[in-house]
Parts: structure tokens; C-alpha cells; sequence
């Protein structure tokens, strides 16, 4: 008997999309304005589901307060007001595509919350372009 | 060649998370301002999603007229502008979490619904804090 | 050279609607099932505008975090996992409606806010049903 | 390593439900007002989520800029500012039920895109009335 | 001490732009698609504003319930799932941009509010196109 | 007999707030993250209204086909996947607040704008904080 629960959150930060092995102009083609030199950026909403069973006792999956805190302690304060390219380790050698940042949050939650939870991450860059993992 | 249909709904409550097993001071410490004695309330909104066959003679899952009848006779009737606590039989012992009133819900509608339809049901307590059963 | 700026909050309450002065017939009548007597609840959501001058030195017409402080503070705090009519001695004896807790939060913000400001506060009560005051 | 991307789009139709088999009280009572016979219409809104996994000189599932441009050529250009039912070829015997709609468009992008990716349709008929294919 | 209180609604209709006294190029000219000859359609939201004192009995400026009821007869049940241009008398002679159908509503609503009341409608096309009246 | 047309756009940027004239600890304590060294960034979205009389023969304000190209040609292609602070002229001295960008954007729509028009306009930084200006 297994439930989903979400909780959203957000963050707003800079980046740029760039590959260093390729030319400027290379990226240009395939990045566009993504790969504008001095950054852009986004308000990122994050949806992070967990699926679990219902505890009988609190009727929870999980206690959304623990959730909450764990969103904002391992991602919110990592990403927010953040150069995700230049202030963000995991993003040194890593394109922070919105692929490839829904893949490191889930990867950090996921070491967070007890083993016993299905873990789904769904991150908008924009209110029209946004990435789920694992589909 | 199944195919989902979706129908939004809404109903306005209060509640309040409480454990009756429990003292004050645990129901505190578990359910934070949830467990306010003299109850809160939400303006909660319903996604109902249906997975069937299109008709070929209607090119319809199910008629939307029939599923929103039948989501107003039910939920909506039962659940709006009430107390879920002190109004709502099913929740005289069950603690009205969102997880809770979401199976509640599916259980419903599951007894109204046409076997062979899957039902699947979204409950958004607020636009931040949702559940869907199953998962 | 006045600007306005605005920024959102929320809170979750129950409440009903009810006079004193009335029999429970002329309650019904007016109010609908707002006056359900074991109480309903909403998601409130709250727009405050402030509209000011900018100062040169920030850019600003008002600090947000000074600004979202004094709405939690004077507002959230109060209002937020509440019953209305019972645990918020503003409605003691004034009945609930939108209109009267948009009035009350507007007079709650007005004592808090320099009077060079002008305030202006709007109230949904759902998405579908919300005021402003001053109109 | 799958993960998922969406992309939204949009376009705006005149249609109405109609069954050629059948008398116009048939119709009227299966389909209510969507039969009308001048045609009313909807802002469409769509969802394209494609599946595949993440290319690591990319870091992306598929270029953003041509599944756009994709959707916008075989989908926007085709139904947009159309009248469903006597423009677009694809309903000439089909009824545009939102089911129906949503499988048509499926159809189409499924032929454009490279048969390594997993393909779903989310089609908005209004806020309240979406359909998703395959379910 | 002048409280607004909106209302939202909605109709699902179709429209096409034209002037009877340009030719067919001329109409393309100016109205582009929005005057292709078969229709297209929109999902029209509408909120009502009404301005007034709050009456101290009710707390209310006015009754919602008698709102959305003049609301629901006078501008839905006329609009709703209708060929704007073909099936509304009110467009007969009078071409259905957003401004016209505002203008419309508003002379419709006038006619039914008590005159101590102020009335403004917004009107949204789309999300991203909307109009209000009086200015 | 005025009428207001609104249209929304919107632009993906970075900034940061920042008075060069204070030391960091200064810019700190009045700004907060906002004014973290590398940049973070927003999906700024832009509502921009035109005030004006119903032009009779195309039942228009004005044209929304020209209004777009104008803030796309004027306010997107310039704002739009840029650093404010170090790609825009206008914020070259002057502190990137939404309070100073709706300025600047009023003042480049004001200059382009027949000025028959009456023009507000407003700008959300994130959903939660938003200016308008002139208030």
C-alpha cells in the first residue's frame, strides 16, 4: 500500500551552459544564449517525491518537517543565490544542464533519506522546460 | 491502448493531526502547529485520474459529465466546507493527514467506479504539500 | 516618482461565518454553508504593496527582509495553524469574512509601517475568491 | 539512467464533439453543450515528455531548441488558430474528444522522433480537464 | 472606507476577428491568424471587481452567493460554449476582440449591480493576453 | 471611455545587488544573499499595460502583434540569457533591484510607445516578490 508525497521548493541561482572541450563557437551552436560567457539564471522549482508506507501511528509516509529541513539544509542552502557553475563543487566538471542538476540533487537526497523510500526528483528550470529522475 | 483522463476538484475543510494515543506533548512535538486544538484548515485540491480504453463511439475514456457528478456526489458533498475531525465519519478514528484523506478518497471512488477503470488520486493540501495513492 | 512593491504570503486557517445577532435560519441563509458550525478552513493568500520612493542608495522602496519579517512577525504568527473565530482575538466579535480579516491585517500592517508608505493589502480566500482594501 | 524531459507548448482551437452516427438529441445528451453546432474552443495547453538518457557531452537528453522547433512545426503550426473539426485533416472523421486530440498528436511526434526515445502526450483541454497518452 | 471584493470566472468559446468593411488581406493584415475564417477559440477567465462599503451586519460588500449567481445567468450561460461571432447577439455588429467582449460584459453587469456599487472586469484571452475596463 | 491591454513576456537573467560605494560587510548586511560575488539569477516575468480608447475600426487598443515585437525587440533581446550587472548598459551604475530594472524598462517601453498611451509596468522577480511602476 504504497503513497507518493511531494513537497516543492526552490532555489534561484546563475549558470551557463559550456562544454570546455569545445570551441566557443561549437557551443554556441548547440547551447545558444545558454552559453551566454557572463551567466544568466533561474528561479529552479524543485518537486521531491517520496514514496513510501503509511506509518499507522502519525499517518505519514514521511514527517514533512524532517523533509522539509532535509531540502533545505542538503539543497537549498547549497544552490540558493548561487553561481552553480563557479560556487558549486558538484558542478566543477559537470554541465549544470537542468539533466544534470535533477541528477546530483537526487543523488544527494538520496543519501540522506533512509533506504526504505522510493526517491523521485522533478526540477523546473522554467515554468515550460523541466526534467524528472528517474523517469 | 490505454489512455489517462484527469479531472480537477476542490473542497474547503478544516482538521487537525492528532493522536489520541499520544499526550499533548507528543502530538506537539510530531505534528507541530497541525496539532492546533482548535483546528486549521486548507483549501484542498483534488486531481482525479482515470486510465481506460477510448469508446470509439464517443472517443471518450469516460464522460466527464458522469465523473464529475460522481467526484460532487461523493467527495465534494462529503468533504466541503466541513470539519473533517468532528464531521466526517471516516475520519472519527483516522488522523485526517494528507496521505490519510487521500486513501480515503480512492476508496471512494474505487467502490463508485467502473472495475475497469484504474484510479489513481492527487490530493494537494496546499500548492507546496501533496500525496497521490497509489504510488 | 513613486513605485510599488509587493510581496506574498500565506496562511492556513479555519473559521465560519456566523452573527450572534441572528437565528440559525438567517445564518444559513446568508451564509451558506460558510457557517457550518464545526468550523471549514483555507489556504489564505496574502499580497501586501507598499508604494514609496526608491531610495538611491539601495534601490529599494523597502528592505525585503524587513518587509517579510514584519509579515511574519504581525501576521503569519498570528494568524497561521488558527482558528479565526476562536483563537484570534481580533474576531472575537467581528465575524470572519474576507473583507473584515483583509481590513484587520491592513490596520496590523499600518501600526507596523513607516507612514511614508502607503499600504495596500489583498486577501484570497481561494484562488476564485480574494478583496483588496483600499479598493 | 533514464530520465525524462517536458516541454510545454501551447495552441488555440475552435472544436466541438459531434458523432455523425448519431441524432442531434444523442449527441446533445452524451456530449451536452461541447456539441453545440457553431463550435466553441479552449486554450490547449501540451505537455511533450520525452525519456532517454543524458548524453554526456550534451548533458542533456535532447536538444531543448529542436524538440521546440519539432513541436512547433508539426503541432503548433497545425492546430493553432485552427478550427479542429474543418481545418485539420486528422479530425475530418475523427471526433476531437481531448482523448482523441491527445493520440493524433502523440501519432505525429512519435514519427518525428528518433525511435531511441520513449514519448508522452499531457494535453490541457482546460485547468480542470487534461488527458495523458500513453497512461 | 471602500473594500473590492473579484470573483473569478470562465467560458469556453470561439471567435474570429473581422471587419465586414476590409477585404480578406486587409483583415490578414491586421488581425493575422486571429481572423482565420473557420475560428479558433480560447478558455476565457473573467474576474469581476466590485467596489463598495462593507455592510457591518454581514460583513460582506456583497453576497458571493448572489454574485456568482448574476455572473453565472447573465455572462456564462450566454457565452459559454458559443461561437461568439455566430451565436451572441452582442457581436453581431461588434468585432470579439478581448476589449469588446470586456466591454461587453461590463454593460451586461452594469445593468444587474446595484448602482452603489463600482464595477470593473478584467478579461484573460490567454494567460499571457488581458484587458480591463474601465482603465 | 479607457481600456487597459496587459501583456505578459518574460527573460532568464543574472545579477547581483551591490552599492559600490559600501564595503562587503555593508553590502551584506543590507542585501543579504542578493549580493553574493558571482552572481545568482531569476526567470524575471514582465507584464507590461497600455492604457488607451478602443479604436473603433479594429475594436483595439492597440495592436498586439506590434506590442510583442516591441518588447521583444526592446526588452527581451536585450534583457533576455544576459548578466544585468555586467552585459546591460543600463545597470552599469546603476543597482539591478527589480525597483531600478521596471524603471529602466518603463523608460526604454515609454520612448517607443506612441504617447497616446498611458504605460505601467510590472516585474516579477520570483512569484513572491514583484514591483509596478508607476504605482
Amino acid at each position: 500500500m504504497k503513497i507518493a508525497i511531494f513537497r516543492k521548493a526552490n532555489f534561484n541561482a546563475a549558470h551557463r551552459l559550456y562544454n570546455p572541450d569545445w570551441t566557443h563557437d561549437k557551443n554556441l551552436e548547440v547551447f545558444g544564449v545558454c552559453t551566454s560567457p557572463n551567466f544568466h539564471g533561474h528561479n529552479y522549482d524543485l518537486v521531491v517525491k517520496v514514496v513510501g508506507e503509511i506509518d499507522p501511528e502519525t499517518g505519514m509516509v514521511i514527517n514533512l518537517k524532517d523533509l522539509s529541513r532535509m531540502i533545505k539544509d542538503y539543497v537549498e542552502d547549497r544552490f540558493d543565490h548561487k553561481n552553480l557553475n563557479l560556487d558549486v563543487e558538484d558542478f566543477r566538471t559537470l554541465n549544470p544542464t537542468a539533466e544534470n542538476i535533477c541528477f546530483v540533487i537526487w543523488n544527494i537526497l538520496r543519501e540522506q533519506l533512509d533506504e526504505k523510500y522510493e526517491l523521485t526528483i522533478r526540477l523546473y528550470e522554467t515554468p515550460r522546460n523541466f526534467v524528472e529522475y528517474p523517469a
